[in-house]
């Protein structure tokens, strides 16, 4: 039986999964890869801390540079995270002709274009699998399953910790702030939580699927990103009152030659099985020509689930390996020199159905004044509501408008906030069906 | 760019849907494989009946000789269905070296194991993601994703027939016959309905998953099988009043030296995503070691997304023929000298928790006497309702049992059902928590 040699880089959380699934799993992966997969060395700073598994033969060393220029390993597993070391590590090691497998979405979000194109020039594979939504296979559905598709909408919870904190604002009434706090005390937040709750970890993955999907280039900088710090009880009451729940969604549509790619805070219909995606579970509803829509869920994040997401990975470069072949499925589904630099519509052209709050003094001529403004703008009012009650003599006024230009909406929502008896900023949630054909 | 020549066996709906993707998305499919996927010809008794579907260059000629023999043919679709033809035209491909992308689940759960034995023998591979789920990636998730998982259970809703007449019963309170008339006339069932509602179509799809998940033989004949003819709107109200869902699941569990393998209406709770999946949709939720619970969701049936999933098995061949290499994954997930016979449990031998209906006269002395059978049969009660209006003298008593043996409950029913005060058969659904791990 053939011996494929494996480095980890990086033994925190997610390194720590892998080793300790080929260390657990190594005779269910033999019986079913027919090759050994031996996880020959592992690196990282701290080589003293007892992870809890039983390393055998494995070495654990402090430089990275035992693994990458190791002519024996065959592939890499980056677990490091982050674009200092992990960058760095990886560039080399696919320039030493190493397989690379990779969890760092910020990284391919930020450099993936470039980590292709050096992968292309040494005839290696690249696998990110464990990158985008954990363990659900988003990446080889993509890659693979949806390869006679053409993808026209992906509206996606990506980020666990957003996720978890909107289910407690919503089941249990919590404050943003209140809730944040219970998910990092129960380690469903970090201690610096703004890559998650300001919406970039999502935009990262989104970045990474439009590729996929699309045959583009990766496309970082031209996603909308908005995060959930805003979002408050008050408006998850008046979403649940229309039929609505509110997510982090990551969306992105296919136009005729653009595609539209943003990351907010959405109202979406509570008969949408992404409405019932909760706590720290991640899911991604795909509709596509030919399947209509499907959904993928499972845990987006945590040791194991990652761990799991990884190996798929190294089984798959394992198979090319035995059956004598190499990069048998394009690294971002199409040939490299198939794929496009598809422009990412910009926001303010999209058109949009919006929920939009004002918070106002109870005085009579404030709606005609607000309704007024809207209408100069184009945007035209599907309903009006004012049910909360008045405190400290303001009322919220909530309007459902229907689609509008988001340019057209900014600037009326501007100007209403210029309006004396308007206080603070007005709330805006857009509002998605999204098509379950 | 190197050509790849296809031929279908089979011009009906799926036929012509596999067609319509290879005529229309050729340009798509090139640009993804880098491989020209030419459909050269159909075969099909009827070659006059006009599809709607452009065929250019492709032959349509009523002689599956004419594909089973082509020297030029790579791989063979078989869309015909059923077990006569297409067994034997499956088995000659194989024989003649062609590569074989089917759907067809009736023929796979009753000849598989003859199947993948030809296709080893023949050095040829024989795909098929369309069998289960339609376009859910369920067989590439237990074939490549999963790798490094156990699976240790898997409940599944797949056939769209029978979760159309349950979501019609539960939504609109119709009886089972009214139900079924109705998906007849939108052509949701069949005009003979028994292979879809009496439980089989659902019992091969498990079979199959089954082999995939734990590496054993195909099994159909020892799986339970129960269908939904017996399902009420009183027992789904019941449901509903515990804070439960009624879907015709199959229900597939790993033990230490057993499968447990069944296929029955299930009470599920109303909080797991499966009780959201409606109408003809499938959806398959999969609790293994590493991933804790991931759930597909889609289109389990239908002209297109049947057709996509035969397209992503043939690009994954396509993708194996210009990369050099063959078989690159065993056809069951593990290499065929891995497989083993494991055994599936008899139902009677399961431990299972139940929802129990006696139609009783309103007579004092019943309800201790269906309890005295009960108790003398081990079997604990959890809780007793009889919320129901008398009818004609007769009241509804529901019971939920603790898990219990099914041989006891069994044989606790048919002591019951000899009590004179107890009318007609007692209704017995089971019930599954189903681990959201």
């Amino acid at each position: 039986m053939k011996t494929i040699n494996i480095g980890i880089l990086g033994y925190g959380v997610v390194g720590a999964g892998v080793a300790k699934l080929l260390k657990t799993k190594q005779k269910l992966l033999e019986s079913r890869i027919n090759a050994v997969l031996n996880l020959k060395t592992i690196a990282d700073i701290d080589t003293t801390t007892d992870r809890g598994i039983d390393l055998g033969t494995t070495d654990l060393v402090p430089d990275a540079d035992k693994i990458i220029s190791d002519p024996d390993i065959d592939i890499i597993v980056e677990t490091i995270g982050g674009e200092t070391f992990a960058k760095q590590f990886i560039f080399k090691a696919l320039e030493n002709k190493k397989h690379v497998v990779t969890a760092n979405k910020a990284l391919l979000a930020g450099f993936g274009n470039d980590l292709v194109k050096t992968a292309r020039k040494n005839r290696v594979d690249l696998a990110f699998e464990a990158s985008c939504g954990g363990c659900m296979p988003i990446i080889k559905t993509l890659r693979e399953t949806l390869v006679a598709n053409d993808i026209k909408s992906m509206s996606a919870i990506l980020n666990g910790t957003c996720n978890y904190i909107l289910t407690k604002i919503s089941k249990e009434g919590l404050g943003f702030e209140e809730a944040l706090k219970q998910a990092q005390e129960l380690g469903f937040a970090e201690a610096e939580p703004s890559l998650d709750i300001d919406g970039f970890d999502t935009a990262h993955k989104l970045a990474i699927l439009n590729s996929l999907a699309h045959g583009m280039e990766i496309n970082l900088k031209d996603i909308h990103v908005e995060g959930i710090r805003n979002i408050t009880p008050v408006d998850i009451e008046f979403a649940k009152s229309f039929g609505y729940t509110i997510k982090l969604l990551a969306i992105g549509k296919k136009h005729k030659n653009h595609v539209e790619a943003r990351v907010h805070p959405t109202m979406i219909p509570e008969t949408n099985p992404l409405s019932h995606v909760d706590k720290s579970m991640n899911a991604i509803a795909i509709n596509a020509d030919a399947t209509g829509q499907t959904m993928l869920y499972g845990h987006g994040a945590g040791m194991m689930p990652t761990a799991s997401a990884v190996l798929s990975d190294i089984a798959d470069i394992a198979r090319n390996i035995i059956s004598g072949t190499n990069r048998r499925v394009p690294i971002l589904g199409y040939p490299e020199e198939n794929i496009k630099a598809i422009p990412i519509l910009p926001m303010a052209q999209l058109y949009i159905r919006y929920y939009l709050r004002f918070e106002a003094q109870d005085n009579p001529g404030v709606l005609s004044k607000i309704s007024g403004i809207l209408g100069e703008n184009n945007i035209s009012i599907e309903s009006v509501h004012q049910k909360g009650k008045k405190h400290n003599g303001k009322v919220p006024v909530v309007m459902i408008v229907h689609k509008a230009k988001e340019e057209w909406v900014q600037k009326a929502l501007k100007e209403i906030s210029k309006i004396d008896s308007v206080v603070g900023n007005p709330v805006i949630i857009r509002i998605e069906e999204i098509d379950q054909g």
